[in-house]
């Protein structure tokens, strides 16, 4: 398994703002994108970890820092790594990479935690565990 | 009970598009807010209709005409008109004005029907029925 | 030239809404991007369109009807067609089909003005104008 | 003048998603109105801050705690404070509450540099960075 997972996509006109630049929450939509990529990549799809397992992937942390606009018609690579995996936490990272250049337009992070339907904590079943732990290294020092 | 109801709203930056006007396509979101608070001034709360009675007023046709840009910051002027009121379906029209000067925006209508949670159509019950015919007149010829 | 474009995505999370489906509103998102594939398709960059030519396609007409709902992650396909090109206005038509079943999801149609960057209507240039022309089957009855 | 501007908005149908919540990357178009709020406030309409002094306040940094989902129809406040204003840098900081709970759903956090149309960064002109300087307290041991 490659330590990120990378998709594309090209910037869409209502993605963006008077300013003639994507709008800045559009880029957490493309961080969304990124994460059900890397799910996919990993073999789960995330609307069947909703239905089946009751597992929702929800937000507790996000951040975004802009490096350079994203314009309309724009084919951008996210490549999303998972940067830690534990029972009841998820923390992605993003970085947006303008397709044809390979200039850094933005990174990214978020963090999330495990829940059921109604909003309740719980711990990610052991089937997933597994599948998010061999996408990163391992702490330094820490032996598994 | 008016013939309409209005609601007013100020237009966001992340609505307007390079273009430098509002995208064609949040449009349709302010009929929403215009809709939502058509029912909420006759007495009816649509999240309450949705969780309560398991009523869901599902699109299925939507149409916009386009009279004149509306720009960021602009107060606007949603008007709403119940046009239609039958057992299965419900018919909006609605009219976008600038707050200040008055100008006729934009104009456009929705049909819907109503549908339980799992998306089978069902009948609006009948004391939201009763509701909605009291806010436009009856059809020509028609008595009632 | 075929008579239609096609284009291919993917329900996004941030499209649906608390039904389960995708909100309404964004239907309109994807006429836009197939649009946007028929000019490219045809030779054109929208980008450049607006950039180099200062014409921008200002809609002036949209609607939508929906027949079956759009569910996040569903692989869509958007065809679009020139149903009418003159040298002030355009008409597109739009299927949105599931990708893996074939079922049409919905109809819409757009009607667009050109316009300058000041919204000031202008005729569209010769040279797009041609293009169009080969999209569409002249309206009966009428010579080229 | 106070230490925070306050504005209300009401949760639209389009902001959520099948979660039955509000998506994660809305809360960025509620900071952003948090802070025309706070600019209004001050006396500073955005829209003339662009055309008439070419001043764009671009996003650098962005970030969003969540504690609470906010759900339709809800009520809520955002109060926004400037937390850092010098020449070329604006940092604001935002909390999202329930209006009638007062229930604390997130906190935030941007941070901008001033450009010019062009995206080139600039100074903030004096005249508003008069008005901005008196919205915060001073550092400790920052004589003024």
């Amino acid at each position: 398994m490659a330590h990120y997972a990378e998709t594309t996509l090209r910037v869409r006109y209502a993605e963006t703002d008077q300013m003639g630049v994507v709008y800045y929450g559009n880029f957490f939509v493309w961080f969304e994108i990124g994460r059900v990529e890397m799910l996919r990549q990993l073999g789960v799809r995330y609307r069947d970890m909703e239905k089946d397992d009751d597992c929702h992937i929800v937000v507790a942390e996000a951040r975004c820092s802009y490096k350079r606009p994203a314009r309309y018609d724009d084919p951008l690579r996210i490549r999303t790594r998972v940067a830690e995996a534990r029972s009841r936490l998820l923390r992605f990272t993003y970085e947006v990479l303008h397709e044809e250049t390979g200039e850094l337009l933005a990174t990214g992070e978020t963090v999330h935690v495990i829940c059921g339907a109604h909003g309740r904590p719980k711990a990610l079943p052991p089937k997933y565990r597994k599948l998010f732990s061999d996408t990163h290294p391992a702490p330094a020092g820490h032996t598994r």
